[in-house]
Parts: C-alpha cells; structure tokens; sequence
C-alpha cells in the first residue's frame, strides 16, 4: 500500500520535505501540492511527479486521493490545517511549531480528544537523527546509569534578520525541549535564563544559556547562540552515573590542508539533519501503514511550547520560573 | 512509475537488500523472490510485500510483472542469471564479483555488447558511500591538485572457516580495485604483493599488503586484513599535492566509559556501509526510470576481476605483475 | 645561578613536585627537605638528591642555603608557612589553596604589602598547561573576536571518602576560578549553583552546576562532578564571536581494540597535569632568578577563595550571589 | 653533580639544544660552545649562560671543565669529531646522521671497540617522543598480540632547494628505519621501493613508499613525502593481531572557525618533537650521571645507515634489495 500525500506549503522546508519523500522514502507518494504561490506549487509538482496542483489548502485536505498531509505552511496557519485534518480524520504530519501558543495547542489535543485517536505528528525530526537515536539507546542499556545531566548546544552560522532574542528560546530552544523530555522521558519543570553581559540582548543572535531541571532530576542546560558564526553545530552530552555519551554530527571526511587537519561544520541545520529528515519521513509513513505512530504528538508540540513560554517569562524576569505539571491525557499517556 | 523487482537469493546479502528497498527506498516494489530455500524466499517474500515467490530463477527473470532484477544468489550463479536478465532485456544489479573469472566476465560483456545496451550493474555500493563520494568530490574541485598516493585499509573482523589467503585479493581487496579505478578514473596497471613472515600465510585470514600503478601515476597502497580482531575497518587516505583527504566512517556518538573515550566499531561491513547499499539501491532505481545507468558496469566488473587475478599471481610469484591494457568498447566509454 | 629550595611536606604532591624538579627542572636544586614524618622526607631527600632533612619547617626557611620554598602541607598550615617566608624574605610556591579562608588571605596580602614585594606564587598550575595557554593565546591573537562564554568541566573518577558537596566548590571548582580570572582577565562578580534532583546532595560526589558572571560580560559555566567515574577529565571551551576554542587534553595514542577505537583517561590529575606542574616549576625558578614573577599571585589566591566563598553561599541560599569588588592593590595591578 | 657541556655547532638545531638545555634540563650546564661562526657561537653562549667560546673544536672536546659533548655541526664532521670524543673518553651526543656512510660509522664502533665502553649516543630523538613510546609500551604489554605491520607516514611542507630524491631516504626516513628497529626489536632485512609515476622523480621532494620486512617477521612500509605542502606529519600505525595502536601528534587546542572543527600542523619538526628533544636532552644526561646509556647507540647509528644505503640501491635497481645481518658486537647487544 502507498501512502498519497498532500503537501501543503513548499518554501524552503516543505520543497526539501517534498524531494525527500519523492526520491528517498519508501511506501509514500505524493498526490497533490498546494502553495500561495500558485507557479512554485506547480514547479515542485512537476520536479517530484505530484499529479495534482491544489487551489486551496483546504481542498487538499479533502481531497480523497490524500491520504495524509504535511503541513510545512507559514506557522500563524498550522493551528487551523492542523484541525482541518484532524476533522478530515486524515494523519498529519506538522512542522514545528505546532501552534504559536500553548491554548492553541491545547485546541488541537482536544480535537484529537474528541476524535478519540491521534492524527497529528509534529516535525520534531532530531527524534530520528541516528546520533540522538544512539544516545537514547545507550541510556537504556543501563551500562551507564542514571542521567544525571544533559548539556545541549545549539549554534547557528547567523540569525536571521527578523528573529529577536526570544526566537533563540521559542524557534531554536524548542527542539532541545522536546529532545530532553525524549530522551529523559519526562517533563521540564523549571527554567532559568543567563545572558552574557558584553553583547546587546538587543542583539538578534546574541546567546542564551538555559539552566532547566526535569521531573526525573536531572539538570538539562542548553547554550543557544544563533550568530555562532562558524558553523551550524548541535552538540550534546548526556552525563550519567556511570560514564557520559556525546553527539556525533555526520562527518564524511577529515581533510589535511594548509596546516589544518579538519572536518567541515554545514551552514545551516539541513546538511547536519539531512538524515533525520529523510527517516521522519519515513517513520511517519510506517506509522501510518501500520496505525503505530512513532513521532511527536500534539502533547508534544504543546509541551514543548509550554516550555518555551515559561523561558520567555524568564528571560524578562531574569529570575527562575516554574512549569506546573499537567495531567497527560490517556491518549498521550 | 514504481519499479518491480524480482530478487534472486535471500541469503544475508539478498535479504538485507530485500529489506532495506521495501523500507527505504523510493519507487520500488519487490514483486517477486526465488530462492534455492523456498521457505526462506516465502519468509522474506511475506516480511517485504512481495506479491510472489518463484520456483525457479528463470521464470522469476521472464515473468512480465518484474521489470528488473536484483541477483544476489551464490558465486557461480551470477553469470548465467545475469546472462538471462540480459537476454530478457531486463536492468539488472548483480552482487560482486560479477563473476568468477575474467573470462565469464567478458561473456557478459559480449552478451551487452550484442544488445547493444548496458543492462548490467555490480554491487560495488563504495561508489555509493557518502565519505568515497566526498572523497571524489574533494578531488573533482581541484582545491588539492593531482592525485599522488591512494593509501586503503580493509580490515574484518575474523576471515571465515571457508577463506583461503587468495580470498583476501579475489573477495576483500576487489572492493578496493573498484573504487581507486572509479576515484583516480583510471585503469591499474600493476601489482606487487608483501606479506608479513611472522604470521602463517596459511592462515586464511593472515594480512596482505598490495602496491599498484595506476594508468594516471598514481600510487595506490592496499593492506587487506581479514583477521585483524578489533573490528570492521575500511580506511583511506588520497594524498595528492596539495593535501589529503582521508575516509571517516559512520560514527553516532562519543562515549566516555571506564577510562576510555571511545567510538565504536561495526563488527562487520554491514553497518558500515548501510547507507552506501541503500543509496546503491535507489541508485539503481533511479538509473532504471532514468535510463541513465549510475553505478559499477560489467566492464567495471571485468576490469576489478582482472587486477584480482594479476594480484593472485603476484601472489604465486612474489613478483611484480602487469596487467594488460585493453581497449574500452564504446559502450562502456 | 642554581636556586636552591626548601620543601615542606612530600606527601603525594610534595613528593611528585620534588621528582619533578630533580629530575626535570633546569636552574634549580633541592637543598632541605621537611615533612612532619621524617623518615618520609628522609626518603625523599634521598631519592632527590638533597642534602639536608630539616627537623623543623621554619628552621628549613631561615637556612640560610635555602633560597626559595614550596610549600606543599596540610592547607592548615600554608598561611603561616607563607607568612615565614615573607618574613624571611624568601620567594615561595605554595600549593592551593592559599589559605582556606579569605581574611587568611588577606593577611598574606597584607605580609607582602608591608614588605614592599610579591614574593607569594600559588599553585593554581593551569595557568602553564599549554592547552590554557594556546586558548589565551587564540584569545589574545584576536582572530575570534570577544569571548562570550567560557565552558568548563571538571570531572574526578571518585570523590574521596573526606570529601563534601562544598569541596566541589572550594577545592575542585577554584581552578576554574582562577583560570577565567586568568583567561578572561577580570574578576568573577556573581554566581548561582544548580544540582540534579536524582542524586543525593549529601552524597560527596554529586555534580554542581555553576553559572558565573565575569566583569568583562562573559558568562562562565563550570560543571564540576567528582564522582564522573569514567576518568578524570577537564574540558574547556572558549565561545568567541567569531569561532570557538576547546582545550584538548594530551593524547599520546589511539588504540583500536575490543570493538572500540579510543584514547585514554587518566585516574587522576597527575598525568592530566603533568606537563602544567613542570612548567610551573620551572617557570616559578625563571621568575626568582629573573625577578619578574609569572605565576598566580597571594591576589589570586585571595580572589579564588572569595568565589569559593560565595559559592559556598549559593549552594546553602539556593540562591545568586554577588561577588563585591575589591580595588587591587597596586603590588597587583 | 651537574655535568658540564660542551656544543659544538649553534645552527638550527645546535641553538635548539642549547637552549632547550639550558631551559629545561635538570642537571646540566652549558660550559662551553665552537661554532665556525664565532660571532654566532658568542651570541648563544650569552643567551644560554655559557662561560666559554671555544675557538676550536678540539680544544672544546678536550677542555677539562667539558664533562660531555654535544655534536650538532655539519654531517660532513661528525665523525672526526665523535672520534675525538671517544679518544677523549668523553660521552657525546650526536646528530643524525653518525656519519654519511656505513664504513664510517664503522670506525666509531671499532674505536668504542677499542676503548671497551660505549660514549656515543646519536640523534634519533622519536625514541624519546611520548607517543613512540606509549606504542611501545602497548605492545610490551601484550594484551594486542604479536606485532604483524608497522605503517609509517614521514611528511615535511616542502623540501629544502638542495634536497635530492635520495635524501628521501638517507635524511628523512632513517629516523622511521631507526624506530621501527627500535620498536621491532630487530634488525630490518630488505627494503622495495615505489614512486608515483604522475610527478617527476627529479622533483626533490616527490614522494618514495618503501616496504621493508623485518627479522622478527613483521612487514614495515613507509610513506615519505618531503613536499606534502599541508603540514608537518609524521604519523604510525602498529598493527597487531588484536589490536592497533596509533601515533597522536600533540594536539593542543581544537578550533571551530570558519566552516571547520580543525586541529593545527607545525610548520616543521620542531614542534612535533619539542617534547622528545627535550627528553632525549634529559635522558642522555640521565645516563651519564648513572652510567647507563638509554638512547641510540653507534650501533643503531650504523645500522640505520645500512638500511638508507640499501634503499638508494633499491630506488636505483628498481628491485627489492636485501641487507645482510651482521653480528652484534657484545658491547651493543
């Protein structure tokens, strides 16, 4: 069975989803692309075989030669494709954020309460990227003990010029978020945010650096730097007990030239999570195919942004804020 | 357009392509699978889809419902099934060697040849791997100049009970014949082979160390050793004039435990070289709706299968030995 | 012109700092020995060549064929060693800390004041490892631009059975105290503590987490974890504008082995060290017969501890503390 | 006891030893210095602290207040000079090579013969460098089995106006045919050489491979390439039948800058084995003091010598060339 896809939204994120899941994935085809620019829909249409050009978004999501959509629109529009599918009772798979809000989110959850059964899975891709992947699994071999620390770095070669210092925490830090309670299996409950004094906060990409505990007890700290400048790097090192694990980025050669011995740092996320992609495609359509999804829920989405919320409230108050706990709905459980 | 594929063997080579094409590559289905074991062909049949199990290579190659067809039975079945699929004019990926002998390999050749098309790929899946294709790409942008040396590691594990020392030259080191002839693009012109005297060349896994020309000047440097205990282990460096690029293989994470820090390694090639065999085989996908052949040739296949046996007279003779020029049909120019 | 020294106390480190100067320090030679078990020092003497075992540390200080003095006993007794020192005029190294308390410092300040001259070095060794060297010298050569952030780790393979939690602070985290004081070149002015929740704070070991503000604006994190059992580690990492610097610890092979390619940890700083502890010796004898002292001051010992106190006092609060200014005596400057 | 040097020749290398002596080397002091550049030799006498500036060698080696000698004057003299020295009974150190050629470095063994002791240690200072002996110290300790083949990389930035093909071999790989004699624990027993065809042989620094067997039975190759232009590498594998063990150059700082995570190459040797003269220094003043030479004898002196020569008739036959055993004399075995 092959699973026919809409594509809603194909910038930058949806045109690479669009040729990953047309040249690389298995199972899946994609039916039919729609776009607020109407000429590029049909460009990425003709370059990945969709037959179908969509007029509306929400054409597509009815449309029922789709069988599930990906919504990789502008972010202010997810929320309401989001629940189009869900109403469609079609699989979703939404690129973060879910919604710009936490009540937004909560939206979505209840429309999936209410529909008795998940639909939505959000673009949390590091879920797949084997080196996370690898982490997860050596922390569950137990040879190490407990997690007692997680130490996350997020660095960008340059922050764009419309984010502003909140972005670091509610557009980069998210994905931290929502890999700790991954991989630690538990919630966040406290944040606590640290500027460096000799850069204007001002500064678009100036770093942050995140202090957070979670439910387990462990202690998670997340520097996120979007003007890095020299590369785009995601490090991470999960310290336990016994001994401690550290990402490894895809590295393919290790080059000698001109007194350097070097490996190369990509310019931005998409050389680094290239793989990553390619298997949340991947595993959303095997969940799909055989009704087990595999990927970030709507809980997901919502606790990670319940997150990014309190560290918003701290880095206005500079002072530590709690995240109050919230029951897990049965669905999610 | 899906390609169907008919498969021929399921043995561990034969049922990791199996698995790996259904779960991971685009545009194909497996519709059929023959193997000497029924009930294996019907077990793996089941676990990948495919619609059939065939009860004999050649009705699996002649059935109009497969439209290519992945060999990966024993040896000396290659050439007449790649024999068949030629005359039934199907695209078709052969496991290495493509044959045994140079001569059988010229058969293929011939048959192509009187087709007038290629139809032919060898399993040579390096040229598939991320680090050589990195590697190639390095050499390609000029930024090092001429290629000077091309130094290669093969290490296994263990040899198995069935190897013999010539095994280390016709089965490990053909690897590496194939990729310096595909990186330095040109043919090998000779071959001189050292062993170590503290180590019984009757050992079947003992260490053997090759020197070869190459057309352009090259130098290329091969330790084959099929016991060398630690792990699997495929390492490269091109030295050229201006710096080198050395091979870096697929490594997740870092871990630091009992007073190590360690990456791991495979314990055989498989693990290795996954995403060079699932990029072959989407590769070959792609040459097939392409019409635009990718990978290893019969021609590629004569020519590494050529070097092999020179190496295993130097073998015999100690000595330096010449391999033969011989002119490129056009077809495979 | 040979300075002749004086050591009080060859315990462990007494004892690795006499070997060191013996056998690889030029300039120097040990005349007089001390140690409260004079049998110990009696075998030190021997193993070192010195000439003389004192009865009596202040006997050793006044010998008039003493020169200079390192003083490596109990922490009890450093201020009033130190303080006989000054008195006689004498340089002296004298191992970390200082003085266990800052007014103690103080009155060592005070000593060299009234005498008019520096003669007090302090131990903090790092400041000549030639990984924090090389750091200092990227920072100074000014290609990475301001440093921001300066990430530290300090992590023993087992905390010893005297140890407590404020230890992490006062006895292990002061070396990173010192070395971004010296690396940065400004006092620390406030810190804050964080702990993970799943592991006992009465357990001697557990991890501290520490965030500190530097009087240049960079911020300054130091994970220090004695019971990291792994190894002995200590990372840094120097986050610039424009690239980043980490310190490498030496390295003197790569094993491949047991399905692992790895490289070792020490068990404990000395090996970590060693190099830093020759070289400060070394240097501690060029500044006596040069007059132009090189090393950390009785000033940074006294600033080292007045972090550690306030640590102290965030471990107990919970809570930031700030860290006063305090004008440097021109003796300093 | 402080031994008493005396350095003949302040060029490069003997400024080097002089000051690495003067500066950190316990237990010696630099006496007296000749250099044919007076003017030179009064200038590094002032910066080291040399009493003296002997105008003639001769009465350098003789001076009575000269306990050892240091020779680091033009090939062309070492061996006069050494010869001195021995007739003086005076222990010297010198510069690779011991002399040009093996007959001569003959005569220094038949006049240590001669005089029934041993005076002379030469230049081959990797015995000395930590990562030659951290592998050596692997392999003693048997956990990797048998020593199987010892790959050895030698590469320079560019090689110097006067440098011809030949000094490949006679200047730069002796120090490989020293250590692998010195790791191996036997004498080396024929020698092939290879060149790329793709760059001119007359070109100086183009590169050699040379493949030598060794009396224990395991197999040495060795890369020279005296125009590698990326940096000054010298690298070594040891592989044994359960393991490998891999040189690491000393490393200080790892750097992310501009799209790399890079670690820096010397210019040249110099600072690759800082270290290693600077315990080759301490170690064969160490074995003057306690009678006990450590270092390379005129034996290896010589054998090294015999192994360049039959590498300049390989690399002129074209053919692997053997070099006969000698006995070893009793006061080297």
């Amino acid at each position: 069975m092959t699973v026919r896809l809409g594509i809603v939204g194909v910038g930058v994120m949806g045109a690479d989803h669009a040729r990953t899941i047309a040249s690389q994935v298995a199972g899946a085809a994609i039916h039919s692309i729609y776009d607020a620019n109407q000429e590029r829909a049909r460009q990425i249409a003709d370059e990945v075989g969709a037959a179908d050009v969509a007029g509306d978004p929400r054409r597509l999501i009815d449309d029922p030669q789709v069988d599930a959509v990906l919504i990789a629109s502008p972010d202010a529009t997810h929320k309401e494709l989001a629940l189009a599918c869900v109403a469609a009772r079609k699989p979703v798979l939404c690129e973060k954020p879910l919604a710009p809000t936490s009540p937004e989110c909560l939206e979505l959850i209840e429309a999936e309460l209410a529909a008795g059964r998940r639909f939505i899975q959000v673009g949390y891709m590091r879920r797949y990227d084997p080196s996370y992947v690898a982490m997860k699994n050596h922390l569950a071999a137990g040879q190490f003990g407990k997690p007692l620390m997680f130490h996350c770095v997020h660095r960008n070669v340059a922050a764009p010029p419309w984010f502003d210092g909140g972005m670091a925490i509610a557009n980069s830090a998210v994905h931290e978020f929502d890999i700790a309670r991954w991989l630690l299996a538990g919630e966040l409950t406290a944040i606590s945010i640290f500027r460096p004094a000799n850069i204007s906060g001002q500064s678009p990409g100036a770093p942050v650096f995140l202090v957070l505990d979670s439910a387990g007890g462990s202690l998670v700290t997340i520097e996120v730097f979007n003007d890095a400048a020299y590369g785009y790097d995601v490090r991470g090192e999960l310290v336990c007990e016994k001994g401690t694990v550290e990402l490894q980025r895809p590295v393919h050669g290790v080059v000698n030239h001109a007194l350097l011995q070097g490996t190369a740092y990509p310019l931005d996320w998409r050389p680094r999570f290239q793989d990553a992609y390619r298997l949340q495609a991947q595993g959303w359509i095997e969940g799909i195919r055989t009704g087990k999804p595999n990927g970030a829920s709507a809980w997901d989405g919502y606790a990670a942004t319940r997150v990014a919320e309190a560290g918003l409230r701290s880095l206005k108050s500079g002072l530590r804020e709690e995240i109050s706990a919230v029951p897990v709905p049965k669905l999610y459980g």
